[in-house]
């Protein structure tokens, strides 16, 4: 079966089992995987590689990896890695339990940083040596051209770096994926300069990875398919997504957004899909998405002709979705374009096609700053992801939170963020189940007046409102931006201590 | 005089002394103004808006405009507005002690934001209508065409919105600035994208300004220079200076940067200045900037050739300087490039020239996070400029700050910052003169060892390492980015209560 997908000599001669190839992978390499969530992410080789890592273990033997990726991975990876305790040091996002609480015990360094930047960090030599890259592809051409699977991630960047390398090749797979991925060539020149991407399907690379065949430590056969997203339906999440669907409508009638809508930039998770799903009963047509995920609301749009074509990092579909995609790959294939991260989230184009970015975040404060990582100011949830390479370049930055958490304990609009990820410049407008506000041209003060009335749950308005008061009579005026500072954490500090936010 | 400099008939008819111009902005207009700090500001016009504001004051009557500028201005702008209590709304930074009062006090509102992000956003319709422009000219050529002075700012933008135009024609300047600016036109057509920037010094625009002959309200003549920059020799900033020059051979020796050192950006004021006067001798050779603002030192790199060209926004300059490149501006101008805001500080173009950006900050904390605005997080200073704009789109980003303010009562390296411009992803380098942290690929836990033993005064690190322990031992490991948010703030609270942030 493999064989099959492995029409090349050199990768042929490299054919082994995901144990024996674990073996080339040594205590303290860094291991840079491909992939973009559970899209392109290897699944034998983590597996086995954790197996190894036990097995030294009981023998006394230290085994642990610094883990580069492109973003999440599956709990096939960082997960059975994490309970492995092979992982020490671990790049650029996480979104697995067991990591995130290694992490949160310092036992796992863990760096958090925009997904853009990783590649041109990694090839600057700013991040060390990749020892071995890992990467999982649907076919192997006789040429060599390796065609990848559902994201690329940081692959290509591995692949260049790496002095071993270790292909998972994977049947379960539609080799009609051939033609679906656009990579970038430039990036290994100095002075190459990534060229206009003037809307979102523009193509601008080749269709397949290539490696020297002296680098190609291992293949390893695999049939399985992407853990699949599943979602739930979440009445706020719904109201969420008709307050930014009223507000476009109006910003098309007002003429500041044409009615195509510029390319859209969407997070992953409930609320972002229920926006999807919004937008495909909404009046908008010829829709275009620049984007990280694509998930199962996009692709729905793009089978309704509703969106023209979707440029993204990865997909990341419903099991049913994903069966369904393969079935139609040969179609879906021309108005898809999957691309390394470094060009899926490159700020330069996401400025250059003047993107509206929807994110997520756990807590705004009155003054529009973000935070979208870290519970309680300390300990890291999952990571900025690809949020910071779309929200400060977009055109229209749209933060998207739940009001309040924890059945009412935590007001997720508070006085003063615990941790900021996205400062207020970058959020122009911010969206509870409450409603929106336009911090678009407001002072922070006014900013504080509409994020109250507008989004911050009735139950913590008069709260809110006592401190910005409080706060603005302070001598000589308070400042532009009024804060008490013995006060400002003390809503956080008060739900540590005493479970709840409220007074 | 003005008429020697006024070559079209449409733009001749229009000449009148400033305060009859005056009189055509009224109450509650918005004044869209060109140029970028004291570069390109109108001079005239700003005065005699003031005589009239408080003229009609006296009156009982009431008088204040909605001020948007490029950058900040000069004191006779911000400053005499202000003290005419003429300014209701300011947008996207200030700098003037004035103005900075009246947005403290609330009486202003202050909207600070991306310097680069105010054109499209006002061209989108965001920021509402434009009622008046008024820029400063060198020139009106007798085909219409308007070289700007010093800087363009975002006249571009004011003058295609305005309903009406006043231009100073400032005799002050040599014609010779005809050429040195770059003016990109497709700014204006939807779907326009920026073109790729391959070079610091690669033009992609026209050389002048052009409006509509019946938009044109007033012409007014004006002679006088820029108000000098000047620089005061600050120990600590010298050693700033020696410490990043020394990270940069560092960096080359290693191989993770070219000898010609990637086009550099550079903040205001006298560290910055004191980083290119150690520049100017350390063994770097074919220098280029791709900035803001250009003061002395790289106007002096440009002339002994060390630096092959500089593209900025604005040209902000000693006395002694200024008169100087006014005499050779014929040479200079083949080496200097001046461009609109939207595009010196576009950071798809500083993220394609892979940047090195340098900033100065009030305040960072253990984690990275850097505070450049917001004393004790209430009272803005000035606001986030084009920082925020380079930071995050260079490749290499430095922050720099002296360890300690206040003869010593407040530390610059705080447990907490009180307030968030730059977020630890976009600083990758944090210098102060007691040294030099490097904070690629490092952990939370990590950064803040480095950051309190290479970065803070000798005298706050017992505290610091204590926080940064007892943050650590909390239950569940503290998190991945440890913090006490019932002391986060304390050090600020304290130095607000007793005047130091010592025990």
């Amino acid at each position: 079966m493999a064989e099959e997908r492995v029409h090349n000599a050199a990768f042929r001669h490299r054919i082994m089992d995901a144990d024996e190839a674990a073996c080339l992978i040594a205590h303290g390499d860094v291991v840079g995987m491909g992939g973009f969530g559970p899209g392109g992410t290897p699944k034998a080789l983590p597996r086995a590689l954790a197996r190894r890592a036990i097995a030294r273990h009981e023998r006394g033997e230290a085994f642990a990896i610094s883990l580069l990726t492109g973003a999440s991975t599956t709990p096939d990876v960082d997960g059975v890695l994490a309970r492995a305790e092979a992982i020490s040091f671990r790049m650029p996002y996480m979104g697995d339990a067991d990591l995130r609480a290694q992490a949160n015990e310092g036992r796992v360094a863990y760096v958090d940083t925009h997904l853009s930047r990783v590649a041109p960090w990694a090839r600057a030599g700013f991040l060390g040596k990749v020892d071995v890259a890992v990467i999982e592809a649907a076919l192997i051409r006789e040429d060599g051209g390796i065609v990848p699977t559902l994201a690329i991630g940081n692959a290509k960047t591995w692949l260049e770096m790496a002095d071993k390398i270790i292909i998972e090749v994977n049947g379960w797979h539609t080799t009609e994926l051939e033609g679906i991925h656009d990579i970038w060539a430039g990036d290994r020149e100095a002075g190459a300069r990534l060229p206009v991407v003037s809307w979102a399907g523009e193509r601008i690379g080749g269709t397949v990875l290539r490696v020297p065949p002296d680098k190609i430590a291992a293949v390893v056969r695999t049939d399985e398919g992407d853990l699949g997203q599943s979602f739930r339906a979440v009445p706020d999440a719904t109201r969420i997504a008709g307050h930014i669907i009223e507000f476009l409508k109006h910003e098309v009638v007002r003429g500041r957004l044409p009615e195509a809508l510029p390319p859209l930039q969407s997070g992953v998770g409930n609320i972002a899909n229920a926006v999807m799903t919004a937008l495909a009963d909404a009046p908008f047509e010829n829709l275009t998405a620049y984007t990280e995920v694509i998930q199962d609301g996009m692709l729905d749009m793009v089978r309704s002709g509703k969106m023209r074509v979707v440029s993204g990092a990865s997909l990341y579909l419903s099991n049913a979705q994903a069966a369904a995609a393969k079935a139609d790959m040969g179609v879906l294939r021309d108005r898809l374009v999957l691309r390394q991260q470094e060009v899926s989230n490159n700020p330069a184009v996401a400025r250059g096609l003047n993107c509206i970015a929807m994110n997520a975040g756990i807590e705004a404060d009155i003054y529009g700053n973000v935070n979208s990582t870290r519970v309680m100011g300390s300990r890291v949830q999952n990571g900025i992801g690809g949020s910071g390479d779309f929200a400060r370049s977009a055109l229209l930055s749209i933060f998207m939170l739940p009001s309040v958490a924890r059945n009412g304990t935590i007001s997720s609009i508070v006085p003063m963020v615990s941790h900021v990820d996205h400062i207020n410049q970058d959020v122009q407008v911010l969206v509870t189940e409450q409603g929106l506000a336009d911090l678009r041209g407001l002072s922070a003060r006014r900013r504080a007046r509409v994020i109250i009335e507008n989004c911050a749950h009735p139950d913590f308005r008069p709260q809110l409102r006592d401190y910005l008061a409080r706060a603005e009579r302070v001598d000589g005026g308070g400042g532009d931006t009024p804060h008490l500072l013995g006060e400002a954490l003390s809503w956080h500090q008060r739900f540590i201590e005493t479970g709840s936010m409220r007074i």
